[in-house]
């Protein structure tokens, strides 16, 4: 029998179940039910439903199993995302599941595919760009997976100038066909998700030529591979880029094209089209093509970075309630107790709640705002398909904007919470790792971020410049602070307002990131009258994330304040309590950051920063207890998050010790004796088989 | 004759050479010669000779070939690893290398490998912590390779508080031996470098058990591995933990004891001995054992994480130099110039050097902070061989805040610096990403970031409460601020300073970096009265920050100056006033970063905010020509970067074409025609071969 001491099995031991009780205390602290949050975070008892049903599928799908996957290399990676890639086809026609659910269930997966692009980009461009008769002619077939398709714009040469793109398709009158072809190194398309290995056909991006005329980029449907045997067409040299940072199951490739002909009618067609006899009519609104791109961009600024962080902080929180290390001392020099006193969780500290709590808020105000902005896309595409294209300027700024904040905090903020772990959240066990790998592409691709914020600010100070004007703006919440430009100068946040007022009135930050806008706004509207454009980037990062700034916040305190008033589903005070804290500690944080844009006109006095810090540490404090539940709320499966520190249960060393048995290291160990080149590499040192070593050492026989 | 504009073989296409003349171009414009500069960080012509020396030894040796390492699985870089660690052995007998330079040539490898642990720290705890017999027995052992060590105190449950280590050496009197053993799985050592596979040795950190009685952590020699079959010993479980998010050529391993017998003379006893009567004899000076955690860390505050950010700008300058993209634009919205027009590279945009300078300029004040640090180590040194413990608090408390700080700055930089490179930066191909996995474990190892800067904190509590008290202190350079604690109330900035003071006058940021440091220790010594000490973890973590941000730009200006006024070296005027410049940057960016606290108490005014902005910007034209050449100057080889966007002589897209050539999967391609998984997951989907897909799809045959 062993002992439960024993430490050949030690996953057995009895302080492995201690980290299960220490969460399941913190966990029982929270002054909310988690699951009332959950509901309001995916469209109520429904949303939530149709959520769990979608992931059971894949997650009691043995094809989906996932325990091993740090252990894979790329290529096994590669074959393993290929078997996942099917089954979901498979799954859909199965169970009869709509477009809309297969992207929810291939997210829920946590890993993108090689045909992720296919069945969210690829099919959403035939369906939006394609005239009816292409919808109809390849919707089936992509529907399907007949065909298999990706989105080619990115060259080697060019990604954020697509003016300069260099692939083209030149029309020949004789065959009624587009000659496709790459005329340099540069050309070649490179990035593009699903080209590497599993593309059968290419939205390709190519500047389009009729007689000696170059009418700019568009999209046309390429066929790449053959159907019968996959083997690259005659014309197209195709493959994989090699390994990333992330995206490990993803097969990103790159593509050249030699005179590779298509016919005509693979041009998309419906909003510009090329007739039969090689005459160009160009789209009616030259920017009607903008809505899907702005769709994307809200989606990766407000779900996706949203699930990103508070997939991390969500394994950060659980692994800090059960890891126990040191002790809260009172004075600097109190002795340390004696070994009977239980350590303290880290999540009991000052530090981590301050690197942690900001980060959960985060994730909260973000999808907060992130609810408003779908609100003002979906008014923006019922205006457009109205021919209206007013609103289409300031949804896409504003959504420009936010992707690039989002997605910095996001990011940062997921490295931040597996540094907070300390050593253990370096291990690929936490999980955090991997999901940062993937997410750091977000800052870079739709649009890289800091060249998104030049976007917003020549949109700011069109807003500025009307203002000037007209002295007046058609207010929105997240612009109509614009309109107080020509009175900023005696603009001061009050000077009674006390800690306690910011430790509770959200609105004084509203106004503070108001002001702040409008400042730099002002100074950058200056500026431009001077400066020459490039020398205003500083400014435009600057200027852009201020307004974002102020726009994620006045969006989520008004979020919670419609929760609070919707009758409908009455939200317990706690939570609404809980809630509002996370704006609050998510503004303070921000604030006290960046502090010296609120004293610089006087707007703060000096001593409104310290009422700010201690404001900010007050709400640490407060915060504590809900912590694990504000967590749990975003209810990530133990499958989606693939952490042995952040599971729900928790047990985070005993999950460790079980996950690194399977180590192929070990395995290999196991199954033959020794590691992996120890004949040919360890051996020889040890034993003193080198040429140079000496080999009068004596060896004591006990060493 | 393959014509020149042929797609089919790219690399040989003419604008393969625009990258390489581009980047020629950018390294003309410096105004100094980078080989000067590079004489001053590798000790002068003998040091940089002995470096090339070294250097040349591994990269001209084909079994350090790294050209495919980014292609491999965890499993094929161990055995690599292994490789090249025997190697390293070999070469260091067959040249007669010493230890000093043995780990300089490690380092030039650029990967940590199994060995690297036993050849730096394992050696040096022999030699430090073992007595004189201890050291002659086991010193030529490990230094011949005939036992291989590793360092293990780390364990599953215990990091940071070593005082709750569980692992116990027992002293056993009737067999004069300890009795190694492990009481529960979170006792399991973990973590240790070197010992997932290779070692047979391990320098154990285990309490000092005597009948009954617990003397502490003390280091014992633990054999783990049998030497002639390299099986575990028994009372030995010891294994591999897992992959990581970087160190993927290091076996970091666990370990296990049960009742594991060694002699008693395994203790290492230069400091605290046990006599073979069971008498334990305590050290004479508690602290005699910290002076090699303190040269560590500041072995890795100074060196490592000065080489790790000048890594990472290297290839990002370089790349930035030779990648055009877009136009400097004079207005907002001013015409895309023609075709003819060559765009810009993207180290002409604003916002790239905004991002980019300041790193720069971090990896030199890191450097030349280090310099001055290395030498109050040696005083430190021989102050303690002399039984003079009084500098160790200084020291320790300045190289904990320093390693916190500054690998903080390299960590996020090196980020910064894949980032700034858009989408090619996130390939495997650019080199950070995989550096950056290794580096990203310093903010952790020895010493948790934010714990150290509660130790920075406690000392400079000591030192407020001493000037409080006696109204005096010792000035040194890097605290002597601190004396001005009591005359803090008027101290302003002259109101009358311009940008062009700022642009110009570094003292103007050394003075405001004391002020902000020694105002933030004033509160702190008040808070402390009444706050609780676990109350202060935020003011620490920002307090160790602003005094260690002090002791960066003060040692780094005087480290110029020193350069300037030492007469052996003669340094060229526009070299000095380049390495000048990279103080005012790296300063006035932090300024403006933290601007807040300077404006907080009113040591600087408001319009001086925007002084410093405007100071900066204008640094950051005056530096752009000297952008490669600071990067060149840090002589890293093409080898040792292996990056395909940042070598030498440039050619990005024709380096990153020719390597994903060798992706494995293209590899598989061009062997068997279909990639892996093709005819179990690709065919079937396209063919439609799956049970619900239907089958009365008309494909058209063009498609
Ligand atoms: C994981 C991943 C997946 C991708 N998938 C696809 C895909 O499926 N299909 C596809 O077509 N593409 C894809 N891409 C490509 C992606 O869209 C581009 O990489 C992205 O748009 C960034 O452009 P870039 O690489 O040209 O950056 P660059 O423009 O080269 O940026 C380099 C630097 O220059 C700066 N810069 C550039 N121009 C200016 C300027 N005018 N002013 C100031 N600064 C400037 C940038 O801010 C940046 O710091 C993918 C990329 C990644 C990383
Ligand atoms: C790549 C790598 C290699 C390593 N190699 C070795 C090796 O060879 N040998 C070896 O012995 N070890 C090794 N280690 C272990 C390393 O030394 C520890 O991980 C490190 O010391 C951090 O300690 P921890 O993991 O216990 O962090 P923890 O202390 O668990 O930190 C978790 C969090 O709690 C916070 N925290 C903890 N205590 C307090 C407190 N009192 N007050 C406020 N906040 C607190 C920390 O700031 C952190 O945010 C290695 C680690 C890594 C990542």
């Amino acid at each position: 029998m062993p002992t439960p001491t024993n430490p050949w099995s030690p996953g057995d031991h009895p302080d492995a179940r201690v980290q299960q009780q220490d969460l399941a205390k913190a966990r029982q602290a929270a002054t909310f039910d988690p699951r009332d949050i959950t509901h309001i975070l995916y469209d109520g008892v429904d949303g939530v439903a149709t959520r769990n049903r979608l992931r059971q599928l894949i997650e009691q799908d043995p094809v989906f199993r996932k325990s091993d996957w740090y252990f894979l290399s790329r290529t096994e990676r590669i074959e393993r995302a290929l078997a996942w890639s099917k089954r979901f086809i498979e799954i859909k026609q199965e169970h009869g599941i709509d477009q809309r659910e297969l992207l929810l269930m291939m997210n829920a997966l946590g890993d993108w595919l090689p045909t992720t692009l296919h069945s969210s980009m690829f099919q959403l461009l035939i369906d939006s760009q394609g005239s009816e008769e292409q919808a109809a002619r390849w919707g089936p077939l992509a529907d399907e997976g007949r065909m298999i398709g990706c989105y080619a714009q990115t060259e080697l040469g060019h990604g954020s100038n697509l003016a300069r793109l260099e692939t083209r398709a030149t029309y020949v009158p004789e065959t009624d066909e587009w000659d496709l072809h790459s005329p340099s190194l540069s050309s070649a398309k490179w990035w593009i998700g699903g080209l590497g290995v599993i593309a059968t056909h290419a939205l390709v991006q190519a500047k389009l030529w009729i007689h000696g005329k170059d009418y700019g980029p568009h999209l046309f449907m390429v066929p790449l591979r053959c159907r019968a045997t996959h083997q690259a067409l005659p014309g197209v040299r195709v493959g994989d880029i090699g390994p990333k940072l992330g995206f490990s199951s993803v097969d990103n490739g790159y593509v050249l094209f030699h005179h590779h002909r298509i016919p005509r009618t693979n041009l998309l067609m419906r909003h510009a089209q090329v007739d039969d006899k090689g005459v160009y009519h160009p789209p009616l609104h030259a920017k009607l093509s903008f809505g899907g791109m702005v769709l994307v961009r809200t989606q990766i600024a407000a779900f996706g970075a949203a699930t990103a962080l508070s997939y991390a902080t969500t394994i950060a929180t659980r692994y800090s309630a059960q890891r126990r290390q040191g002790y809260r001392l009172d004075k600097t020099n109190s002795p340390m107790p004696p070994p009977s006193v239980p350590e303290n969780v880290v999540l009991d500290y000052q530090a981590v709640r301050y690197r942690l709590f900001p980060l959960i808020a985060a994730s909260f105000v973000i999808h907060g705002c992130g609810r408003q902005m779908f609100t003002l896309f979906m008014n923006m595409q019922s205006e457009l398909a109205a021919g209206n294209t007013a609103p289409l300027s300031e949804v896409h700024a504003l959504s420009s904007g936010l992707k690039a904040l989002c997605t910095t905090i996001a990011t940062d903020g997921m490295e931040e919470c597996r540094r907070v772990m300390g050593g253990h959240g370096y291990s690929q066990a936490s999980g955090i790792p991997h999901m940062y790998a993937t997410q750091a592409a977000q800052v870079t691709y739709e649009g890289e971020n800091y060249l998104l914020t030049q976007q917003t600010t020549r949109y700011l100070l069109k807003l500025a410049a009307q203002v000037q004007r007209t002295g007046e703006l058609e207010a929105s919440l997240i612009t109509q602070y614009i309109s107080r430009l020509p009175h900023l100068a005696g603009d001061r946040c009050d000077p009674a307002t006390t800690q306690q007022d910011w430790q509770t009135r959200g609105e004084l930050i509203v106004a503070a990131m108001a002001h702040r806008a409008a400042v730099i706004l002002a100074a950058a509207a200056r500026d431009v009258q001077h400066k020459p454009w490039h020398a205003m980037n500083i400014t435009c990062y600057r200027l852009s994330n201020a307004h974002c700034m102020h726009a994620l916040v006045a969006t989520y305190f008004k979020w919670v304040a419609d929760l609070k008033a919707d009758q409908d589903i009455s939200t317990p005070r706690p939570l609404l309590d809980a809630l509002y804290r996370q704006g609050l500690i998510f503004g303070l944080f921000q604030m006290q950051q960046q502090l010296g844009d609120f004293l610089e006109d006087g707007y703060l006095a000096g001593a409104q920063g310290r009422h700010i810090r201690a404001a900010l540490e007050a709400l640490l404090e407060t915060n504590a207890p809900d912590a694990v539940g504000l967590v749990d709320a975003w209810d990530h499966s133990d499958y989606f998050l693939n952490s042995y520190l952040g599971n729900y249960d928790g047990g985070a060393y005993k999950n460790m010790w079980d996950w690194a048995q399977n180590e192929p290291l070990n395995v290999i160990v196991r199954e033959t004796g020794v590691p992996p080149g120890y004949a040919a590499h360890i051996r020889p040192i040890v034993q003193g088989q080198l040429p140079h070593q000496d080999q009068s050492l004596q060896i004591p026989a006990r060493l």
